[in-house]
């Protein structure tokens, strides 16, 4: 074991997860991104661990991260609709829930040992005061609840504010300028300097810290401020990498200027895979994996991962574990010498083992990819089986929405629900990443893989508890009209009345 | 100049050109191979120079070597067909042609400042003895003229000689077994064998050499050494990887062990992209890009390459410089300090100032993407445009053969020859590295991106002086029947009356 080679410089260690969004797999250098423009990233990953086998729990943003901060996939956590089958849903401005009570989230967790957390960026656990940040568990909040779409005129649809902690600062496009046109931003430089400012602070109070860094930048509409706009061979969307690039290195060197990288555990990865229905523009790479954001193959759900602690962490190396982004809940929990909550089940595993002892591998653990409300694939070891494919609709994809563009697997990027319950489509990810060529049925090897995933899944699902689905229910009178702050600033909307619908979700 | 500070500890610079066979852009950790199996390869990037904008002169094997050994696009060296629009054309056994007496190969060039030539592998610029390499400037030889297909009864088809120098040593699948079923060989073991020796010999004699190592374990069938067999994540293929990555690490540190590291000169690279046709077993990676092997897109041109040479590169750096193996031929002359030919049309541009200088840009280079005697498509800056589009034909498709598996690019990757002359379509390889979104002929980029390309091409097809097509004639007389040395093996056999026929090339 590595880490006991070296005496930590504190008896606690500080937790960072940078959070990123919408950007895929492909998108740095080391995960092989052609143009090579994630320097710091790469550094990072030459000096910490690379996970290529990382996931996220959905693919889309609002479950993914709830899942990250409960440690449970959202089946359980209730991120998911009911309202139809197989259908991604995530928290627009109308959504009435958002996080349950019940759940017990990352920041709550760390407050037994003295954490004080913040979070920075795009929070979209649900919008309403009750669901926001402070009120479950964050000391400090800088950033938004929702995406960064607009801008609107504020009467059919308020701008989404952006708050301080528990009051709002002012609205995207209004006071926190995003040019559409040209996009340009500075938002990256202000998490960027909020982040710094908390990591400051607490060093200098010697208090551990948790800081969940979540900028957006790469989330369509995508920005980057002046300095780096056409900066990058990529456009503009590899402009907001860069950017993104730039402010990792700022905050590792920030660790080491003020000598707590030594206690400083700092994990990098993105909400899921890159929405390449936004065009070349606007939208990342997944590499050499199958479609991207809203589906179930490795282009929606494979994520870039970089584990980095100097003195703990070997630098260099590459871990094949199979992980996600609920082992981050448990593995900080480890981290932070506190147990896991012992009344719920928890998706996550702990990767200390892993982290510390790069060529340990923890036990063959499957990799569920659900969208809403359906198991749509499993991954165990090299083999992942499809249950359900889908894409989207034929509908929407004649409009010109294609979340595959230039990728078309018979019988598996489908348009319609499809179902395989009975003959899953079985692919060997180490052979083909791409899931391009299924497993011939009548081959041996799908025999055994498929036992095997069978056995696996059947424990699953006879064991698994859905949680009570929080997005379901739609009303205009919960949007962002008037939030808390908003006197103060003279920026409160007219509420309309409260007419609740069942949400549709069309993916 | 970096190499300026270093003063190297011996009067000439020794070469050595690793050509992989059918190996993809993306089968490499360092390009993207999620299972990260090439450390050595990966290392050598580390300390050396990654080219990730790097072409093959022709996405087919014969054409590639007799450019990158010529520094001439096959249209000027004669490795091309007119038996068919467009058609890759390669040396098979029954081929007559070969490599011109017009031509003038590296080795021949290397020979004015004594060096000692060897190459070990696959030649593939033509069988019949005036072809051989010994007859055209190398001074060595252990490998075969053609590729391992086989085996064959030694009726119809002879078995593919296997030469030391210029008499064979026995043949494929006999003396030189690969087993097909298992994918057993020890050929990679051979030929590392030989390349160590080699070096070992001439740096013993202190005398310059040229070592073209051109292993072919990634090219159907595939195979490795039992050592290796099952090792990889990826299936046989990547077992084969792992074998010619440890045997570059031991090419790498044979040189340090011998003291010569610091005037030997290294680049690796492959002569096209991955066979994508040949399915996830035996087929490699080409990471984000549009199908492989054959076709003139990304995927088929685009090349892993690594430049290393410690002492003279900085170590750890990236070139966006566009590059090509033609390159390679004009770059090791003025590493030799010898002239190039002033008689001919060179398409290599010297890259040394790139080498010593990372940041360094040579001018705006075209990458010219022909396929038998059609430019298909030319690249300038980040700009691609294809003049021609074809994948493969309908009649072949239909029977299975897929040159872009899971990749279908509606109007790009056709079934038939399409021309787009008088309104190409053209990507933009920054932001689309996968060629999957055409720029809108409407729009300025565009305009101004087809008259860039247009002046270019213009001047390049008004001087284009085509060679003499090599590859017109076939004949079952001229196979390997009774290369020399065959009689004091007794493994001669009848050769067939000569019944020479026009070759037809499906592709
Ligand atoms: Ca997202
Ligand atoms: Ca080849």
């Amino acid at each position: 074991c590595f880490s006991s080679e070296r005496t930590p410089n504190a008896s606690y260690t500080n937790i960072i997860i940078m959070l990123m969004d919408d950007m895929g797999w492909g998108d740095l250098g080391v995960f092989g991104q052609p143009s090579k423009e994630t320097p710091n990233l790469d550094a990072m990953a030459a000096q910490g661990i690379l996970f290529p086998d990382f996931y996220t729990a959905n693919p889309l943003c609002s479950p993914s991260r709830a899942a990250l901060l409960t440690g449970r996939l959202p089946i359980r956590n209730g991120f998911y609709t009911t309202n139809g089958h197989a259908r991604n849903a995530y928290t627009p401005q109308e959504i009435v829930g958002g996080i349950s009570k019940d759940e017990i989230l990352l920041p709550q967790m760390l407050k037994k040992k003295g954490y004080v957390s913040k979070i920075v960026g795009k929070w979209h656990l649900g919008h309403r005061p009750q669901y926001l940040p402070l009120e479950n568990g964050f000391d400090e909040w800088f950033g938004a609840p929702n995406c960064h779409f607009g801008p609107y005129n504020n009467t059919v649809r308020p701008n989404i504010p952006v708050y301080n902690n528990s009051e709002m600062l002012g609205r995207y496009f209004e006071e926190f300028k995003i040019d559409k046109k040209t996009g340009e931003s500075n938002l990256t430089q202000m998490y960027l300097e909020a982040g710094l400012d908390f990591i400051s602070r607490q060093a200098e109070a010697k208090r551990p810290f948790f800081l969940y860094w979540a900028a957006d930048a790469t989330h369509y509409p995508v920005y980057a401020s002046k300095r780096f706009l056409g900066k990058s061979q990529r456009g503009r969307y590899g402009d907001a990498v860069m950017e993104l690039d730039y402010s990792v290195g700022q905050i590792l060197t920030k660790l080491q200027d003020l000598g707590i990288e030594n206690n400083t555990f700092v994990f990098f990865t993105s909400d899921n895979g890159a929405a390449l229905m936004s065009g070349p523009n606007e939208g990342g790479s997944n590499g050499p994996f199958l479609c991207g954001k809203e589906t179930t193959f490795e282009g929606g759900m494979r994520e870039p991962a970089i584990a980095w602690w100097p003195g703990h962490i070997r630098g260099g190396t590459v871990s094949l574990q199979l992980a996600n982004v609920m082992d981050l809940f448990t593995t900080s929990l480890a981290l932070a010498g506190i147990s896991p909550p012992g009344d719920r089940v928890l998706d996550g595993l702990d990767l200390t083992p892993v982290l510390f002892n790069h060529s340990h591998t923890l036990q063959s653990r499957p990799i569920f990819f659900y969208r809403g409300n359906e198991l749509m694939a499993v991954r165990i070891g090299q083999y992942k089986a499809h249950f359900w494919t889908w894409s989207n609709s034929w509908e929407e994809f004649k409009q010109g929405v294609n979340f595959c563009p230039g990728q078309e697997v018979a019988g598996v990027t489908t348009h319609e629900q499809k179902e395989h319950t009975l003959q899953p489509i079985i692919f060997h990810l180490g052979r083909d990443p791409g899931e391009k060529y299924p497993l011939s049925v009548l081959s041996k090897e799908y025999q055994d893989a498929l036992n095997w995933i069978s056995t696996v899944v059947q424990k699953h699902k006879e064991t698994l508890v859905p949680g009570m689905p929080q997005l379901n229910m739609c009303d205009m009178a919960v949007m962002n009209w008037a939030p808390a702050g908003c006197e103060k600033l003279g920026k409160c909307l007219k509420v309309p009345k409260s007419e609740p619908w069942k949400c549709e979700w069309p993916h």
